[in-house]
């Protein structure tokens, strides 16, 4: 298959496009910069995405932050941050990806699992419980045999090393790449798979 | 208790005014026309809102209309009618209301239930969901002993009646707004209430 990974420059979309790979696919990878530039936030080049790799199978999307912010305090851009490419840029990808995708294909979206309320994460559960059931209610609407599923990781080992915090809750990212690979893989669609340390 | 109402012109918000009304509370109703206007798509009229009603105890969001819309066709700004006001309105007054609302103040918003699945319900999906979770998170951060509740309406009668369809299905607007009352009136915080026939 000829798969599309956004955020391949990331923790979990290094490790999701080098599963692909080892499994005989055709990885593209794309991010904010690179060869194939994608921004999540930005709708156009979401678009232009599409337009620029023709014949795709299947889009892994891994480009899905949603930094915790201040219920109370926060300014709203700050607050909403999660909103333009986690929340909004995931939906468009998946409606634009339905036109372009060949017959059969998938898509695979990020959301996220809190294992116990975040302080300042209010609006990340938001993003997170949205997606999930966008992906459960969308499925039923997919045409030509597409498929539309979500990982929603907690957190992933690698990451928590990057922050310089104790690693063990966390899930190795290659354990959670082979989640999305699975999916893609795979035969399901509307399916949430939760992936945590416990 | 003084408590605004807004969506007050509306079917449920009609009812949660005279509910509040009859169990003897100062009733305030806001709606996009009327002598207290607001519109939850423009966060600039929600924050004139709490400047112009002064020392309010609890504020009610009846206005969170999520029209359905078309996953593979409906162009982006229909697909979306839902994100402006009903999503992130009433995310926003939540959030303005904890700077305004008197100490052990409540919010009560709206989100929704889909008994079964609906077509072109895949956003409406993700709005209500996401409601839900961001309620649940946000009560564990909030000040002053401030509440924040959800009801989340299935089909209203009256408004089966309204679109000519067989209101049976539908709870009367009377009924549900009472779950709005006793939210307010009660003590609970972080309640996802759903309201349906079955």
């Amino acid at each position: 298959m000829k798969i599309v990974v956004i955020g391949a420059s990331g923790i979990v979309g290094t490790a999701v496009a080098e599963e692909l790979t080892g499994r005989g696919h055709e990885v593209v990878r794309a991010s904010r910069r690179g060869p194939v530039v994608v921004d999540m936030a930005e709708p156009a080049t979401v678009e232009e995405l599409f337009r620029s790799v023709p014949d795709v199978d299947a889009v892994v999307c891994c480009a899905a932050n949603a930094p915790t912010a201040d219920l109370v305090e926060a300014p709203d851009d700050e607050f909403l941050a999660g909103l333009p490419g986690k929340l909004l840029g995931q939906v468009r990808l998946a409606r634009a990806a339905l036109h372009h995708l060949r017959d059969g294909g998938s898509v695979t979206l990020t959301g996220g699992t809190f294992v116990e309320p975040m302080p300042g994460g209010s609006f990340g559960a938001l993003v997170n419980a949205g997606l999930a059931a966008f992906v459960e209610a969308a499925a039923g609407e997919l045409p030509r045999g597409l498929r539309l599923n979500l990982v929603a990781p907690g957190w992933v080992r690698e990451s928590l090393e990057a922050f310089g915090w104790d690693p063990d809750p966390g899930v190795p990212a290659a354990e959670v790449a082979r989640v999305y690979a699975d999916l893609v893989d795979g035969t399901g669609t509307g399916q949430v798979v939760p992936v945590t340390a416990r």
